[in-house]
């Protein structure tokens, strides 16, 4: 294998707040080991494009504390195809990129995985997703920031649903996992949370408002937007067929979880992978997600990373249900 | 006219934050000047129903920096019939209540004013809505924190608009009124600003989309709710229609608007109106929203306050043309 | 007089949340008005080193919403020389640029007054200080994230005081000037404010402490930092000398307070007075503070500008006296 | 041993975000498992006094967003006494109160430890401190919440450091433990960390600084508050002798560290590991510290818990060195 020297990083996928910080990591040491760094714009699609540029200290100086990608992310089709992916190693090759270090969620490491088998360039990725969904990290950059700022917002909407006496359905990400949804409902104090992982919680939720009908104290219920289940607005429906008195609301949280400046935790997790990505390149390692898992490092092939099924702690579950008394 | 010895302060309408600032005002107004205080909870709904609590020093502590109402608030319809009224006045009797205060919007006002013809009963109000549309003072309690509220969300979803080049059709609060939108519309740099009092928005909205089709950064458009223009969904569908190659997506930023810690102005302003309110009853004063105008006190009959026909002042609107150049 | 071409713009003093809301107002309505623009960096300190760019729309894309100035400030001995004008004279010539919007606080508009007595060029002034204590605008850029920031600290400070039954003694900015800490303390609720533009303050802030000694529920005290009352350390030395009994602790925001994101309302007015300096520039006038005063743009000369000496309204001193009960 | 009835709670030692989500989850837990709760308010000082409430359902409502502990805490030298000791026991016995669970520090479960020891009373342990400093727990109650609110302030403290190319030394809490400060210094970029765990930061931080002496660009240097070292103004007064061309300022955070809304990973952890503590109890567990250690619930004895030495992981200082670049 020959030595790399100048390594392409890139974000793809939805953007997380922590990819900035992430990226800065990435950066700073490649610079350090004396290597050059290549910012990749727009994510696969800018890499078959040729958006390539030069990245030194400065490009990164200031962005820790910045939601978003400076580098943009980007969904690509073009990628999907044996010719769009012959065109991004063409481009790298002619901007001199010999490794990449992928930012994103597990369409980035499926594509990932195909591109390093098909082609002879190194590439590790670092877990950047709002969803909590990947194998081989404890938590993905991004999810402790969202998760706070979905109670954020929880706790506003329990000051006016306090001040009404309503029951509010707030609906979190969380299209195949219920991992925001679960925390957030802790956290918030909710009465109870739907998730897509269990399918009891619908009739829990009602024998739960059967109950507490003459009561008329706030309630919240969070929502996963899972499409099957109707999301926030056909829970409430239900509701209000079955329940008319409570006086019951939906609140979408929607795009505002992806943004803000990202939390200490997310911050010190990007820069923790960014730096050990970076070393797992030089150390010969490649096609491995870089994680943090029990507060050490850990590599996880792109294939085992990506089956983003995570179970769900019924302990956390059971909580809910007896903190919501 | 009898001393008054006894003030009832109630809250109404939709909760704002700083509403608690402005109970706490008024009850230690009152006992700094040797009256008593009662709180009646959940507004006119709670009058009629006699839900009134003596309230002393330690019953307003540690609350002006909560948001919604330690008061509760509802809507009533039956103190909109003559016998509501009736009811309401004789439990107010009940409980020694010679004297009103009553914190909200129109529909507080409204009722007060009636009220007050019916019964000889001092009412003064305080301008308690996010919704700033209220004649007799320059902002409304509420009005500053919700604005806050919007462009800390907003700033939070252009991190994501940029990070993908997107467009984003965000819809506030104000279904009668453009206040929120148009403050929110120049702080958070929006390109266009859509609100009820103009008619012409939305082709100007379009002509900057035609103009700027090929620049495919980040663009913000603030929508006001009302529904007649079908709000950020409707506006989302022509766009999408017209120029599919925006990538347009809709926020809905709801009832996040309405709750939260109140800002410092809210929490002066609510000081200062809360204050006065109980100094302009000792003073003889009925039938008054006290309210701040021009940075000073200023008492507004209800019939005047009411009409909340608010003229948006056209150099704002100005200003966002010329500065999202 | 010659038609201004090209509109010099920078920061000076201490910076303020909302000067680059300032500085992209400036800038896009130069642009719209088809004029250039020259960003000029470290105020009169990189007017004299020469220190300028030309900037563009997206020399100021996405800053609206950050804290700081992106053109950086600095104080200048040289500036008040003869000689450093002269040099900064000559600067502005080099580079084509023949107006200045300069933002910031007396000592700017102060340097800002003989600068342009003494070289034919037009100059005025945007009101950018935390301080609130410039003549000619109700509100200066910064001022509203300042007061705001604050009460997010005090409301942290008070959850502790409370849970301890303790006094803080808690010290904001405000050499000269006590706006910071008369507004603060309402909102915060604070027992009493020390500013000082009043002597009298501690003797009230003893007597209250006297009544008070055996209530052991927490107290907020905020005072100004003005240096010869010896800041908040010598009144906390004074008030455990005199109440021993009292838990009594000190903290001092310091920085904080002049950073952060920026307040919607500091960016309206930002963008409100940014706007109106180049229109007025391009009127003819000059040697002026843009302003808003009554909510209306308001104009005056530098000369009464910078008297900084604000009145301190008496009837809110009186409102923490009736509230702190 | 007898059947436990009567769970007593209590917080102690310094108050921590997250204490109130921990009250709640102990309350609730205790009436789901129908059993009666005691709140002991001000930690060992109010069980010797006899301050004790029945708590119910409605006790811990609305709780679990806010900051400081509604149980109050305090520090009581009399409980070192064996008749201290004795008057608490006899309190618990009179007020039918047969378990206790105590929330606070190494100093609280030291006392519990002794308590334990010379009563027949079943304690466990809540790690309720901002320092993280406990063994037994990845984690303590107030950790997160701290280290989110100092990189909120260190964020603020850039945008003026950056405005103005200043070098601040920015002083946190962590009296025994650099961990606040190592994670917070990773988190906001810092270009230095000064912890009392190790002794050769201050010649790396000056070697830094003699290097980059030309380079000037904002600097943030954090500094644990170790007493020994003199903190940030010893380190700001050999900076300005070494180094008089930077311009060095110092900000000490102080009490904000402790305030404030919990974080959302704060009140998960809080919620966890009180339903766990009644659940121990019932299980006959007592003298053991809950905490959750790799993501799932941990018991460890006092005796353990409270040597709290923690070893600062060195990966994460290295972390420092390179992305300071």
């Amino acid at each position: 294998m020959a030595q790399i020297k100048n390594i392409g990083v890139f974000t793809s996928g939805g953007d997380a707040p922590g990819m900035n910080a992430a990226i800065r990591a990435v950066v700073r040491t490649a610079l350090y080991y004396d290597l050059q760094v290549t910012g990749i714009r727009r994510g696969y699609e800018g890499m078959i494009k040729g958006e390539m540029i030069p990245m030194d200290r400065k490009s990164v100086s200031n962005i820790i504390q910045r939601g978003g990608t400076i580098l943009k992310t980007a969904r690509s089709d073009e990628f999907r195809t044996p010719e769009g992916r012959q065109k991004a190693y063409n481009q790298l090759k002619a901007n001199g990129v010999d490794a990449l270090v992928g930012i994103g969620g597990d369409g980035t490491f499926t594509g990932a995985r195909i591109f390093s088998q098909e082609f002879d360039i190194p590439i590790v990725g670092l877990p950047g997703t709002i969803d909590n969904d990947l194998q081989g990290t404890d938590f993905t950059i991004g999810y402790d920031t969202a998760i706070n700022t979905v109670i954020d917002a929880v706790d506003k909407i329990r000051d006016t649903a306090e001040s009404h006496d309503r029951l509010f359905i707030v609906e979190v990400m969380g299209r195949d996992s219920g991992l925001i949804a679960l925390r957030t409902g802790i956290a918030s104090g909710a009465e109870a949370i739907l998730i897509p992982e269990t399918k009891t919680n619908e009739s829990a939720l009602f024998e739960r408002l059967e109950r507490g009908r003459k009561d008329k104290s706030s309630k919240i219920v969070i929502v996963a937007e899972a499409e099957e289940a109707g999301g926030a607005f056909e829970i409430a429906r239900q509701v209000k067929e079955k329940y008319p008195n409570y006086d019951t609301r939906v609140s979408i949280l929607g795009h505002i979880q992806r943004g803000g400046r990202p939390s200490c935790m997310d911050r010190v997790l990007a820069s923790r992978v960014g730096v050990a990505a970076v070393e797992a390149l030089l150390n010969g390692q490649r096609g491995e997600l870089i994680g943090v898992v029990n507060n050490e490092i850990a590599y996880t092939p792109f294939e085992h990373a990506i089956k983003h099924y995570v179970e769900i702690n019924p302990n956390l579950l059971k909580i809910v249900e007896i903190l919501s008394l």
